[in-house]
């Protein structure tokens, strides 16, 4: 008989807390025990997880008494305080916020990418940015047949990453089609910000807020991230991130530089369709492309529009949509939760 | 008294005819007479021009007897047969379509760029694709201050681009938030093509048909047309070009490298706050940045999230918005037909 485990799901209620029960659920992730915790507001209200009625407990310290896996999404300070928590108490966490990312002592994994870390978690595993994630995916394949020198991504975000409401908001907007008044937007770009913009019929290019060197915190995340998981710390990286009135799937535009001279397309385009996670859709004569309205509730990491730069022999140019809900968040912190188990580390 | 002349508008009723009237009339163009001309189908409708109206006749190559400045745009096949015919008769014509654009003897002109080639012109002057117009505004004066060595662009563009057919299909999909049917796409990503995909909430990495090599014909055109215009034919460009679901304002994420060490994010702010037609919108600290729901109706291109690349010295990123039925198009074709007269070309 298998084991199966304590699991704690803290955010159960938001955007990425309820794809990961949909992902518990799909997978048929081996759980003995489940509680959802959340902030002292939530506590007491009824969640529904296998056709099943739970009371959602207040999220404690105490709470995570004999829980084995921890599943954060409640934002970086519930988090900060809660994760060392569950840890002291003996769960592993999987923590989707940015709150340890980048401490050096924690792990941050894309099981595709870097499934070897895990075995040097010190209790809480880091779940990286969503649009880190499918960008690595791709990445890691070109990078071990052909090497990596430079890497600059534009992205093209959906709306789900900035929650429930950011989704609200662009329904309402969109639906007055263009008389949204400026007055009308309380979400976008940042939640709690002076000013906001509408997202319906625009694009604004600010992703989280800024940072002193002028990148936004959503650009450095995607740099630094991306340099750790992939263990290149000195890899050329470079990001915009741009928001845009679409529900969900993260779309990105990426130019990547190989080492390796003389590799031509579908050289690029076999290591990515023998690659773990990645599915290649790319057929010009057919219109065949990843687009996020295709992506939406789909596994995989979409790849597409290869071409290779008409002016370096070494640029190739690529296109990437993954579901940021799925991928991009809770179904990478359940697959993270599953190698724990396929390789013995819980 | 300064002189003034006659004025044929081919294609008036389409998106950019439209705004090429409004352009004529808001810049007082030293209009003497100005007939409107469209195809047999669109022959004897009215039409009104300063409050008033006008019998629109059939675009014949008689029909431009007499006429000093023919603007068309009303696609590239009537380009084809009429501009010709036009120049015969002894007008200059300004060509909105992509018909003449790369022709060798056929001058391509942004007068913030090249405005001299214009005394180089045949009969036949092209007005460059709309993403091309806004990206090489804010190329030249870098490349005029520091050189230029690469560039990377991947655009974020409105639906106008494709006609008021597209911006209809735009509003209908976005009513039904999210319930659209495929098969009620009829428009994008190409008029005319077999296939057919919904653009509201999501993201189309197609713009025109594909060439042999996997770039679209909107890519090319990015391409080739920036390195004709600013005379640098062995120019490092790339380009991914991208529809969404915006009904105005196209939006390119551009990374720019110069040939001089050394520059500084200030210089290169600087140099753009001095040049023609630009209008710099950057500060991270209050939110300002250009977006296309703000660049509507304005004639400037607008440049922001300037930030130099983190691995390479002589790498920058910016964000560039222009309304791309007026910069993009309607105005630059107009701003044209104002060089010839300043320069004494006509």
């Amino acid at each position: 008989m298998s084991k199966s485990y304590t699991v704690a799901v803290v955010g159960a209620t938001g955007a990425v807390g309820e794809k990961m029960m949909e992902q518990l659920e799909k997978r048929k992730f081996p759980i003995q025990h489940i509680k959802f915790l959340a902030s002292k507001r939530s506590a007491g209200k009824s969640i529904v997880f296998k056709g099943q009625s739970y009371t959602i407990e207040e999220a404690t310290p105490e709470a995570f008494n004999g829980v084995d896996i921890a599943l954060f999404s409640a934002g970086g300070s519930v988090s900060k305080e809660l994760a060392p928590e569950a840890v002291k108490r003996g769960a592993v966490v999987i923590d989707n916020t940015s709150a340890f990312r980048m401490d050096k002592d924690i792990v941050l994994v894309v099981p595709e990418v870097n499934r070897q870390d895990l075995k040097l978690h010190t209790g809480i595993i880091a779940n990286p940015n969503c649009s880190t994630i499918q960008m690595v995916c791709a990445l890691q394949p070109i990078k071990d047949a052909f090497g990596l020198n430079n890497v600059i991504v534009s992205t093209y975000q959906a709306v789900s990453g900035a929650g429930v409401v950011a989704i609200n908001e662009l329904e309402a907007q969109s639906l007055t089609f263009g008389k949204t008044k400026i007055s009308e937007a309380q979400v976008l770009p940042v939640k709690g910000a002076e000013i906001h913009y509408p997202i319906a019929f625009n694009v604004i290019p600010q992703i989280d807020t800024f940072d002193d060197n002028g990148y936004t915190l959503e650009e450095m995340k995607m740099i630094n991230e991306t340099k750790k998981i992939m263990h290149m710390p000195n890899l050329s990286v470079a990001a915009t991130c741009v928001r845009l009135p679409v529900v969900s799937g993260h779309s990105e535009s990426v130019f990547v530089e190989v080492e390796k001279a003389g590799v031509s397309v579908s050289d690029i385009r076999s290591v990515l369709e023998s690659a773990k996670g990645i599915k290649v859709l790319d057929n010009p004569a057919k219109q065949e492309y990843p687009m996020p309205l295709f992506a939406e509730g789909q596994d995989e990491v979409f790849v597409g529009r290869i071409r290779k730069d008409l002016s370096n022999d070494k640029g190739f140019h690529i296109w990437i949509v993954a579901d940021n809900l799925l991928k991009g968040a809770a179904l990478n912190s359940i697959q993270i939760a599953e190698v724990l188990i396929e390789d013995g580390i819980i």
